[in-house]
């Protein structure tokens, strides 16, 4: 079973909950989304809620950044959910399970880099917990405002366009470089030295894209989402949730001087490494023909009829079924 | 360094956040209290929003409880953090961090149970996250409203009554069964047998006392918090937000004949098991004199002016400080 068909399962659990309240809030979007939306009776706006978690082993290891930079990290990764929205996050509720052997100065980091990230976006951090963990996790909580019915996952139209916001696959590649120990990469003084070092603080600083959301928005978007898993399966979630077809066009994809360097030196695929890696937090989005332009944004691609999933076209006009992850471009 | 003091150290770091956003809304209550409040412009009353952990080794083990307990246990956790500022439950996300041994029957389990507590609160579970992690970890984030200011640890007065809503001790007694492998109790035909299953009842099915808290709001109460860390250790919270000294009339401490039977098995004191066990969500409260009855409460001490802690005072007029904890009451 993967992740996918579990969120499924749990969705279809928690779907009777969408009803209203007596007092009359009432969640007009809720699992399966970037975030949840709530509508209050007498606020302008929708409500922006979502939860993102950062589990040492699973997301990053201790050695791999500093604790400020994680912090900053955490709360950058669950804003970008907002932002994807189209919304700005406003509070932020920050978790800290630690192990006891945690001292007070990396615990005090930790807290610095989230009130770092908060300073950026303009937020507050108004709450949290601390407990005690075998590991060390952070759990953010994420709350924000958004004008109208937020940019969502459905909505995108066949005929539509592929705007993408932000460089992609250069955190993939600072991860792979940490987690393979090839992080000395960055110590050369070349250019596949100076890409390793964008890399690796594209993976250890993302910025969650709030003005790009919020250009999306006021360019009449139809859909959008953070590119968390990788472009190829960000751009499948919207296709699946808008039951249509995206057609990435790879010669309009940003293959950056970056990307191209470092893909280089370490052997693997720019256009597959642009499509499978995650965790960059641009933002991907749709809109009519009539849009010719989002600031921030470039075109890659377009919305078809036929099966809800993705397909990239070559500069030769062949197509193929996107990558599947990192290890398919050796 | 005590949780406390890092909670301190957070709380300055965090506290330049307070101020009014653009957008109008404006954090009214941060880090520190039981919930976070804030003010949206145009909404009715305050939104609620807090965040409660559960760690596997920590907070639980997994042979202790059903999944669908710990899901349900670990929300409502949560919510009382609302119920103890007067305000109600509407909506939950639940954040699971899982080892890949976890299967999906238990994955749904725990899903279910936070169905279950959610139906019981009248909330909605709106999101969630489902991530990979060496330890089983939920986090949970409620949502609520709240009227007018909500209430605080802060605002009780010299003069006023300490009430008490439910029963405290029987949480952590059932957590020794547990934790001491002395479960087998619960299987004696016997008041000690009768009394241990309300026990481990009690912590495997806490509820949130939302109605009590909102009984509080409606009876003018001038303070407020959740019994989670301990009567005594909850009571001295609210002297050091407040400012004044309490004292605990051990007479009127509510020493039910449940905690009396498994005490004397257990060959424990029945005084110090309620003042310092905790996790029970009892909501402890005070108002002032006037306020001759709240439903659902009993008095059980006075504020006075005085070192901003908690003393015991004993049937025949003499005063002790509460215990420390567990251990102590041998």
């Amino acid at each position: 079973v993967t992740e996918h068909e579990r969120i499924k399962a749990l969705r279809a659990l928690f779907e009777s909950s969408g009803d209203e309240r007596p007092d009359g809030a009432r969640a007009v979007l809720g699992i399966g989304d970037d975030a949840a939306l709530i509508e209050l009776p007498g606020a302008s706006g929708r409500l922006v809620v979502s939860v993102d978690d950062q589990v040492e082993g699973t997301h990053f290891q201790s050695a791999w950044l500093t604790y400020e930079d994680l912090g900053a990290r955490a709360t950058m990764a669950a804003a970008s959910d907002v932002a994807a929205m189209g919304g700005r996050t406003a509070f932020i509720l920050g978790s800290i399970a630690a192990p006891p052997s945690l001292d007070d100065a990396s615990l005090l980091g930790i807290a610095r880099g989230q009130k770092r990230a908060a300073d950026e976006l303009g937020a507050s951090v108004i709450g949290g917990n601390l407990t005690r963990s075998p590991v060390l996790a952070i759990s953010t909580t994420v709350l924000g405002e958004v004008q109208g019915e937020g940019l969502r996952r459905a909505g995108a139209r066949i005929g539509d366009q592929l705007w993408l916001s932000g460089p992609v696959g250069r955190a993939a590649v600072g991860l792979a470089l940490l987690s393979g120990l090839e992080e000395e990469i960055a110590l050369e003084d070349s250019h596949a030295g100076r890409a390793a070092r964008v890399c690796l603080a594209a993976w250890r600083r993302p910025l969650a894209l709030q003005a790009s959301g919020r250009a999306c928005i006021a360019h009449a978007a139809t859909s959008a989402i953070d590119v968390s898993d990788g472009l190829a399966a960000d751009a499948a979630h919207i296709a699946i949730a808008s039951g249509l077809h995206i057609v990435v066009e790879a010669a309009r994809l940003m293959l950056d001087a970056t990307l191209f360097a470092i893909a280089k030196r370490l052997h693997r695929d720019p256009l597959g490494l642009a499509l499978a890696g995650g965790e960059d937090y641009a933002i991907l989005a749709t809109a009519g023909l009539e849009v010719d332009a989002i600031p921030g944004f470039v075109r890659i691609g377009r919305c078809e009829a036929g099966e809800p999933a993705v397909s990239v076209e070559m500069p030769d006009g062949t197509r193929k079924p996107p990558p599947r992850g990192w290890d398919h471009f050796r």
